[in-house]
């Protein structure tokens, strides 16, 4: 079975060099020290490695069972939820004022990576509750709040987003479940499916969050309100009462995350679901979206995370197993995988990737700590634009990268890769649901095409290529990273071209549509590759002072296969966004 | 559930106008009409439709049931295997001799497509036999293939491939599996693992090719001899006898191909398993490779096959999943995915990358033959370079594109396409296993870089790359083919830079490592191109008399997909190639 450590040299590396903690010298989080951050790292990996990681595999061969409308988890999730909880960790982000660690986004977000790499299905169901949490927390009244969020927020409760219904998948206007007044509060009835722990045994309350109609609804976007759905009511002392009129009649049989009870929940198949309006009728979209945002970010990071338990699990193989042998000029004597040079190849392509990933993730982190707490609204308006304009890309560029990287991690075991009990081929149909849910990828593109780069003329984009553009001149001005500068500033000047052409055919959303993932993926390539420059810098620096030299010799070697190897398939993207969208025109 | 229709569109396409049918112009098969070959993969689709298909679903559902030494495969599996034996499809490639339809490679190829299409699973078991049939033709004596190679034609018995041992993976010459000579046979004991339709409940008999030792065999490859090891023993009147010393001891469980048996088999556990000597000995390995280089072609045809197979299911499902409005443009109306720009995006990036494959495939199909039946030595030679070339390419490149495809495929269905029911995902694990076996995705990689291109110091290549640039002039010259004409001849030039790179550091056989896989990837993706762009030339002409508009239409799509989207991010790859392998040096 595979073990799991977490990558603290590496996460440390991010925080403290390449970010130099700038989310601690807000005044927020002056009294956090990084000493304090470097021990709740540490904390976390153990729980993560010695609690969580044992079940993963056990999780995926158990996976949940419905009986009687009760769901049963696998064997030991309920515990290791509960240590999660009950260490604190589930509202590490959260708001001191209801319970919550208050930490920086960044601090845990680095914690959320290792969840995912432990035990991912297990880790989506703080995920969900995160996602509540969000939207109770902006969009609740004070009453809602005080009687829900605390308990969300400490994880002894667990929260859920109820958004897709048969008919209505990516385009939320088809939703159909209704919410009908009734004295304080209303009675929902209707079908969700695809409810991520939707129903479990982990917890003692279950929080929906649910998009409804009210009866008088306009049709479309605009008719929809969101609405909270306890699976037990809760009075006014915050004791649990009788169980509301919401059940889970069906679990799916996925392709992956088998430990993560994915439900059909009825509303109100007998007297209604009580629930309880969020925010503004008419509004519940725009409140969802509060959760969906902070969500893509966190589904970014579950991508990053199951890839680096997958290269862990390749490179720890590949230096067991023996195969073959070395050349006759290493010695011709029998030789572990890792030795072989198209092995090292495969590892260094997932550990480098995982690398850039990680950097990027954690720098969009950092901006949302920005955003919120910068002293200045300029600040916190510049912080958010970027985070913005980075969110779609953690998402989609970090899980299509995760789907890839599991599967190669598969490629390293060789035949044992395919045989279940070897762990690696979970890795892959676990990552493989990030690209979809959450706003597929493709809707991740068009965000980034249409809302965060073409609605400001590209202006956000322009400015953080700007700094791209420093740090390529930053290494050419290096002797032994100028190769690194020159790839890294023809990365700038073809996204500069995608953008000018993003501009001359937004107003056409076909044409728009058409470039939208490969102007992502290219997007993606450039922002990752600039992160690795910047580390390339800082560890050509250490290097000089001569500590630690194994971890810069390797993070150069990831810095120069991302800038020279993988940067370059990014670029080449930019054929597909030149493309004469007309080539798509024909009917299917 | 996905119903599955063989491109015969398509197929025919390439057979008549891409290849022009030049094995049917070899004496051999002079009384070969084209109507017939017509007539033979129309009758192959609908026994693949209609039959096989069906059970693809149910093939993954069940699995294989092992059940005191017997093993169960999937309910109507048996049935479906004798309908395509009885029909007399086992043989289509095979010598007339020996009961043999003796029909070329190519038309062989078109048809095995559809197996893999219609069900992956079972299509293995006749991939097998047909490797057992090959080492048999060539290697063994006149009383083995008297004795058995008839009804492994005929399908009434199957084949199967023993190399695996648990310490000996891709690295052979770790076999240990051994031989003692007694009387005429020899008696076998040892343990092999990931036999292939090892054991099954859906022919007479099942016979065992065997690499084992000798008692006083030399260490290493040269002390590996091949052995034929029948279930059950034959007499000389051909009647089945006493069950040999062999037995299926556990079945694998696998990602993807559940309905595939895959075995570990043990040889004498008790008085030994009676074998025959196949050839030589000390050459088992050489006349093995005669099975595999077959085996690497079919492997390539079944990543095709089952991709294929993924993009009819997705294109269907496009087509009738309402979901979103065109845009206000195109009426501002409710609209199916394929209406849908980014979708499009997807399905004719699957569609034109699946065609340039297929073209490729039958291309070396018909090289083998002209390797086999070509007038002269010269023709016969240079064809069987032209085969060898391609083989590593059609293996390795179709099975890591099918990855890519079925996975695409999954993206396509949205949160359906993580559901097991919905399909989807059955052709991703299935998938996954190609890339892996009959030799890694890596070691096709090595010989092609090694044995194929620096061996003859690129000469072979060099001589196809003279050709794909005739065909880019060709193109260049057509005006509105120009665009493709300038973009392939940018992925000739790049080739010819990656191989004078293979030619300068070939010695360094490390270095060769670093840049095979690249290489292989650059390779396919310019000789897909170059298909393609011999298809828009040939669409080009058949839209000036206008027949059949809607399919070269849609083929000019797919070749400028090909030649101006896709094809640069293959021209990428030579980043990859030009790297210093030293960046590989740290230990792992």
């Amino acid at each position: 079975m595979s073990s799991y450590a977490a990558p603290l040299r590496d996460l440390r590396f991010v925080l403290e060099e390449l970010l130099e903690h700038r989310s601690l010298r807000l005044p927020e989080y002056q009294e956090l020290s990084e000493e304090l951050v470097t021990a709740i790292i540490e904390e976390a990996s153990r729980l993560a490695g010695e609690v969580w990681a044992p079940l993963n595999r056990r999780g995926d061969e158990q996976g949940c069972r419905l009986e009687n409308g009760e769901v049963h988890t696998p064997t030991g999730f309920a515990e290791a939820y509960r240590a999660f909880a009950e260490g604190g960790w589930n509202g590490i982000g959260s708001d001191p004022a209801h319970g919550g660690q208050g930490l920086p986004e960044v601090v845990a977000s680095a914690v959320q990576e290792m969840w995912h790499s432990a035990n991912m299905a297990l880790a989506l169901c703080p995920l969900l509750t995160a996602g509540a949490v969000e939207a109770l927390a902006q969009h609740g009244s004070e009453e809602l709040k005080s009687r829900y969020l605390e308990k969300l927020i400490s994880g002894e409760w667990t929260g859920t987003m109820n958004l897709t219904e048969p008919q209505a998948g990516s385009d939320l206007s088809m939703v159909r479940t209704r919410a009908v007044p009734e004295d304080a509060h209303y009675r929902l009835s209707g079908q969700k499916i695809f409810i991520t722990w939707g129903e479990h045994d982990c917890a003692d309350n279950i929080i929906h969050l649910v998009l409804a109609r009210l009866p008088d609804a306009a049709e479309g976007n605009r008719g929809i309100s969101l609405f909270l759905v306890p699976k037990f009511l809760v009075d006014e002392q915050g004791r649990l009462g009788k169980r509301n009129d919401v059940s889970c009649v069906s679990l799916e049989h996925k392709l992956g995350i088998h430990g993560s009870p994915t439900c059909v929940l009825s509303f109100g198949e007998h007297e209604g679901a009580i629930g309880y309006l969020v925010g503004e009728p008419g509004r519940g979209l725009q409140h969802m979206f509060t959760m969906m945002n902070a969500a893509r970010h966190k589904v970014g990071i579950q991508g990053i995370g199951v890839a680096e338990r997958a290269y862990q699990q390749a490179r720890a193989y590949a230096a067991e197993r023996v195969q073959g042998r070395t050349p006759e000029a290493r010695g011709g004597r029998p030789a572990v995988l890792s030795e072989h040079y198209d092995v090292r190849r495969m590892l260094l392509s997932m550990r480098a990737r995982l690398e850039s990933l990680r950097a990027l993730a954690l720098l969009s982190a950092s901006e949302m700590d920005h955003a919120r707490h910068a002293s200045t609204e300029d600040e916190r308006q510049r912080a958010q634009q970027r985070a913005d304009l980075y969110t779609p890309v953690v998402k989609a560029f970090s899980t299509d990268q995760a789907v890839d990287i599991t599967s190669l991690g598969i490629q390293v075991h060789g035949g044992m890769g395919y045989i279940e009990e070897t762990g690696a081929a979970q890795y892959l149909r676990d990552a493989r649901i990030a690209p979809i849910y959450e706003g597929t990828n493709g809707i991740q593109a068009l965000d980034l095409a249409g809302r965060k780069i073409y609605r400001d003329g590209g202006a956000v984009l322009s400015g953080v290529l700007d700094e791209v553009a420093a740090c390529a001149d930053a290494l050419t001005a290096e002797a032994q990273l100028a190769d690194l500068g020159v790839s890294l500033h023809q990365g700038v000047v073809d996204l500069r071209r995608a953008v000018a052409i993003v501009l001359a055919r937004g107003d056409d959303s076909d044409a728009l549509q058409a470039l939208a993932t490969p102007l992502l993926a290219l997007t993606g390539h450039v922002l990752c590759a600039w992160q690795m420059g910047r580390a390339a810098l800082i560890a050509q620096t250490a290097l000089v002072t001569g500590d630690d030299e194994a971890f810069y010799r390797a993070k150069l070697a990831s810095a120069d296969f991302v800038l020279r190897q993988w940067l370059p398939i990014g670029r080449a993207q930019l054929a597909a966004i030149e493309a004469n969208p007309g080539v798509l025109d024909e009917a299917w």
